[in-house]
């Protein structure tokens, strides 16, 4: 809409300013009055064309604006309700705090670490999966190995006065936004160009950052002042480890490389048997440049992953039937090229169609969408997308991303990614212990072994110093390019062959090599197992759920908006509150034998007896996303409310703890024990 | 009795040098032979004394090393079994390893996981603490304020040819030790000044620790090169906040600091009431010089820590009954200072007797004891005891650690510290931010405040220059010092008065100053309130857990020893293993279905298809201190086999979840199950 109509824009003040060329022409060559008229009311239509367009686009620029203004206003209404109930707490308060460092305040505690218990039941418990814990201080030889060292950076552009940091990218995106939203007057041309670099951002390279840094002489936002070339910034945080200070140690940036150095041992204590999966819930920790986004991008998150090491040659799945007729918003490849949106696909076609490289992979897939689904994220608003190729690793076969939408966009929240054996191979060539799985064959299997035997003699004679490169190059020859080699010299005596090496083609001929196949007898296979890596952001998941659970509805005297969060009870602070009516011992007396039958029973409470109107004690804990609420208005039985329907039973006080186990365990809903127990209509407990 | 054998034998040392001396004068001067002989047989008999009391204490030496030597066997055995089934696993072991870095791999992650949720179930959900959940990454300004950037450091010596680090306090410890165990030598005097060191170790200042290894002529263990002085080293991992490298900032030591920098708003979120607590569990560092004794001392590790906020004029705690009768080893500070032993004791007549400061401090050492004791720490290996005064920093008000026995000794494995308010104060002072706590009077209370005026006019006439440090000296007088003076001044007219800043004492005479009390009306008491600080360390907490829970038994042939983890169901890693008799595919599919309803059911379990026998099946898994076992050995019913007593129950295939959840949820103990179902005595699933 708004690419069509600054396109339309500026070909209506191209033909504006032709228009009104022509005028001049006609004018000035003393063209008869007629004409010239007529040429003026062509260019006045034209002019009033143009203005109606300029109208339309502003107008598609503020309806855009609009809509991130109630985005705004959503997420600061979310925030301010998050911050004053302590749900997080930017760390270090009261000493202005550390950017990209949050606590976890009471009940985000709560949803944290209900949020891990299902993680731990629904992936390790039901999948048996090997879960280890294994410490945040890593030795550099690991994240050498890992690549981390050279190359988990960003750019940074540094203010060249202040010496104020800056990552290269935000600027640059900052700069193409605020010239796409606020200026009218960019040709079509010039908005193509800066949509074009949106879209390509993260591939830039420091030179090209550089360089459009420079064209659209982009200084420092906060001084004007000049700003650097960019250059990577490591974003490990170092330390040194022992009093020496010679052992460089850095702090994780993943947990994945702790299972990845343990494997020997893992396959071994699961019987060497292939495939099984390694799990670990772990801090990770990244320096980031400048954090923004609030609880999106910081310094220190818990990672929740799993490493599911199978044969390359087998990635088949026994339970993928479990999954494979979930039906939800898929992204692949194909449709981001073509300019297409995310559609709803069945799980099991996309594995069949080969559009999902294999079955482990979409059974990961399916198990993550059931895990999110599950904790309370809306599915209308999560897909699953797939990484393009100039975004996924050389060595992955396969990369697709958990995106829940919230007020920042699309936001990857797991990313889901068959790694092939690159990390298992990086440890062994580091390390030099073998990393790999073994299968023995029942019967011994005849195999047929390609044998490149240079002939070394031949060879020196003809090529003299650069007989070695020539030999391992024919060594290095894949199993085909090697065939065709022994065709061609059979049947005419010599062949071209280039070495990469000495960056010439040579001439081989018959007697320099002799290229075969022989059949050998192997008990076993040896090989690097691939790996599939599910790796979630925890943080980053409970915001979004937070996102996707916050809702405001009036008082019942209309005066204000009320915030209540529609957590699921698997992931609510506190599963219920319990309320004495009014201040007087016998109630409270009451309230605190279900308190204990409660703890007794494995649920967390809060019990409020100030003597706040019992309105106002619901809207409190509304805001907590508490799901049931007690309410003590007799010695012998009680009300129970629902937070969204604010439907209330009356439940004797016996039954009480074990009503509310059943809703909160999961194991009935509401609407289950709703129409068991009698409904409750008293004036006295309305809101 | 070592003592006691060093003191005789120097005593007859010293006998016989004096008896040798005599048979030589009586020799030189020619005595006649019968006094001679006399002389000589006499110096025979102390001799034969003296080879007799040598024997002896080669004997209590002997008898020490040979309990040491068990103890190193029990440990090896321990730790072989550990390491062999992956409950812990030397970080990074493919590059060789980091010292005091472990991972927990599997059935350890499980244990430790258990010990947690227990941990919050028993501390944090009965009662209702504020969890929260801070970083590890810690800003320098927060660890200046509570004193860990200063004093956070052992002192550390340098070979002073290679560099190589040591604690210098541990090459003192090895050396008086060493000395004790092998040198038969040294004087009874000698060893009482090892003994002492020893003791007092931990007070030795750098000098003095330099000064020991001096004189003592101490070199590097490794290279014998002379030793640098003592000088401090900070044990925290230092790293860099942000890219600019100008905001330094450290991996916490602890987690307190967390939630004292959150006082305020948790205060808030307590409805500004007192006292209540608030816990945090988390990761902590501390770069160890020279790490030693396994997982007891590693570099990094996770704390569970508590900080009950309280009224320092109310440190009463209304639970305080539920735990007044439990009776425990305790080891007050009369009675380490007495050299006695620790001794039973009711914690409730410890409490009022104020051996224990105060109820509140009584309380959590009694819950601590049941904490413990219900992982499955032996009660007769467990005990609380006192610091000593030069222990606790200055500002606390009583400290008791849980210390556990082990193989190591006696191990502080929790504190639970009286903290006052210094960790507040500090914070307040540092940040400006004031974290105290009000209490507002029901009614205006009517207070008399102490006024002190100083009358400048006449202290510049008398003092001049100083003047300035006399009037601050007056101001900062106790209300008991101001009355006295008061008193003083109204009878005599004068007093000598010391002011600390000049040094000397001044004459203040009736003129200078006027004291008095005034009567004034408040509405509320302002005040910064005592932390009690229960602090766990779960690593240390584990590993003592694995020595109490570790036995072996023969197996059924008599030829080799067994391993057992006897854990409670609530700690073990796994709560049930499922074993298919034979293999065939009917007794595949029940296992398969009784996996199914025990994940269902929140179980944790391993199914084992292996061919191997029964017997190898349960050893296996009792080594991994799984506490049940079902063997499926018919379509309908299976057999369900316990650990540590080996009883085995018949219980139909629709029930063996239930029964199962029973006994490891708590519900029932197996005794309680034993007598409900028919006892199985087939061969055919015998050990």
């Amino acid at each position: 809409m708004e690419d069509s109509l600054r396109k339309a824009l500026s070909q209506k003040q191209a033909a504006v300013d032709a228009q009104g060329g022509a005028v001049r022409e006609l004018k000035a060559s003393g063209a008869p009055k007629d004409a010239i008229d007529a040429a003026v009311q062509e260019l006045n239509a034209l002019k009033l064309d143009k203005a109606s367009i300029e109208k339309q686009l502003q107008a598609a620029l503020t309806d855009g604006n609009d809509n991130a203004l109630s985005r705004d206003a959503f997420r600061q209404a979310l925030v301010n309700t998050l911050e004053r109930r302590l749900f997080y707490i930017p760390s270090f308060k009261i000493y202005r705090g550390v950017a990209g460092l949050y606590d976890y305040g009471p009940p985000g505690c709560a949803v944290k670490s209900n949020v891990l218990a299902f993680w731990r039941q629904h992936f390790v418990l039901e999948e048996n999966m090997l879960e280890v814990d294994c410490p945040c201080v890593t030795p550099e030889i690991v994240l050498k190995a890992s690549g981390h060292v050279d190359k988990f950076t960003d750019l940074m552009v540094k203010d060249e006065k202040t010496g104020t940091c800056y990552r290269a990218d935000h600027l640059l995106k900052d700069f193409c936004k605020e010239k796409l939203e606020k200026d009218l007057t960019i040709s079509g041309e010039k908005a193509a160009e800066l949509k074009h670099i949106l879209a390509v951002l993260d591939d830039l390279s420091a030179e090209e950052l550089g360089g459009k840094i420079k064209e659209y002489g982009i200084t420092a936002p906060d001084t004007k002042n000049p700003l650097s070339a960019p250059y990577p910034f490591n974003l490990m945080f170092q330390t040194s480890i022992g009093p020496s200070g010679l052992s460089p140690g850095y702090m994780r940036p993943e947990t994945a490389q702790g299972i990845f150095v343990n494997f020997k041992d893992l396959y071994y204590y699961n019987g060497n048997k292939l495939p099984f999966a390694a799990a670990q819930i772990g801090q990770a920790f990244r320096n980031e440049i400048s954090p923004r986004q609030g609880l999106l991008r910081v310094r220190e998150f818990t990672l929740a992953e799993i490493e599911h090491f199978v044969d390359p040659d087998d990635k088949s799945h026994p339970k993928f039937f479990e999954v494979a007729n979930l039906e939800f918003l898929m992204f692949p490849r194909g449709e981001q090229v073509s300019g297409q949106s995310a559609k709803r696909m069945v799980l099991g076609e996309a594995v069949s169609k080969g559009i999902v490289n294999n079955e482990t992979l979409g059974y990961f897939i399916g198990r993550v969408y059931l895990f999110l689904t599950c904790l309370g994220i809306d599915k209308e608003r999560l897909r699953f997308r797939q990484h393009l190729a100039n975004e996924m690793a050389h060595y992955a076969a396969d990369c697709w991303d958990a995106e829940i939408e919230c007020s920042y966009g699309w936001i990857e929240c797991v990313g889901i990614a068959d790694r092939s054996a690159y990390d298992l191979r990086a440890h062994t060539d580091k390390s030099g212990v073998p990393l790999v799985a073994h299968e023995k064959f029942a019967e011994p299997r005849e195999v047929e072994k390609l044998i490149i035997a240079p002939v070394k003699k031949e060879l020196g004679l003809a090529f003299k110093g650069s007989q070695k490169m020539v030999v391992e190059a024919l060594e290095a020859m894949s199993e085909k390019e090697a065939m065709e080699m022994k065709a061609t010299l059979e049947s005419t005596g010599e062949v071209g062959f280039q070495v990469c090496t000495l960056g010439k083609d040579v001439t081989i001929t018959k007697k320099m090599v002799s290229i075969s196949k022989e059949k050998k007898k192997e008990h076993q296979r040896v090989f690097t197992p691939s790996v599939i890596e599910p790796s979630f952001g925890i943080g980053r998941i409970i915001y979004c759920l937070y996102e996707h659970s916050f809702y405001t509805r009036p008082s019942k005297a209309g005066d204000e908006q009320l915030n209540v969060f529609r957590f699921p009870p698997l992931v609510a602070p506190i599963k219920c509150t319990v309320f004495p009516l009014v201040q007087n011992q016998q109630y409270e007396e009451v309230a605190k034998s279900i308190a204990k039958s409660l703890t007794a029973a494995g649920i967390s409470y809060k019990i409020d007896i100030t003597g706040t109107s019992i309105g106002k004690r619901y809207a409190r804990t509304d805001e907590l996303g508490v799901p049931l609420a007690i309410t003590v208005d007799s010695t012998s039985s009680v009300t129970i409310r629902e937070r969204d329907s604010k439907d209330q039973i009356r439940v004797s006080v016996e039954e009480v703890a074990s009503v509310v186990k059943e809703v909160t365990d999961g194991q009935s809903t509401w609407a289950d024990v709703l129409w068991r127990y009698p409904t409750h209509s008293s004036a006295s407990v309305d809101e």
